[in-house]
């Protein structure tokens, strides 16, 4: 492996997985204070985007990473709909 | 321009611009509650490499737009660092 595809890969795992800690966060505590609720609109939509674009070019490390984000941001967007 | 071209344009503007609002909540309001620290710190290393692969890869689109959501990221991360 090239050094600079290992520089995406971290890249690309630092990304996805910093959504994880933020959704314990979010499930364990309910508290959404702080969060904005337009982001996560925008954020899931452009995930979802994400994903039909890896799907359509046939490229299954996007889709994955984008599909992975979307699990993690998912919730976080539910509960913080649920708050207001 | 190719259609799935354009949906990977949307997606992108999408997941990049989610930031600002979520940047101009936490400038505003100074509310970082809720808001995962180790969310961001994750997220603005990630930013970093992922600015340093379009630049080793001599992507301008990778570049620019990791460099664009760093300058919406790093307030958060700065302000949610001070409130601890």
């Amino acid at each position: 492996m090239e050094w600079h595809t290992f520089v995406g890969y971290l890249a690309a795992s630092l990304t996805t997985l910093s959504f994880l800690p933020q959704a314990v966060k979010v499930i364990t505590t309910r508290n959404t204070q702080g969060i904005s609720l337009l982001m996560y609109l925008m954020f899931v939509c452009g995930l979802v985007m994400w994903l039909a674009y890896g799907l359509l070019i046939g490229d299954a490390a996007v889709s994955l990473a984008n599909l992975l984000t979307l699990l993690f941001a998912l919730p976080i967007l539910v509960i913080k709909y649920r708050q207001g």
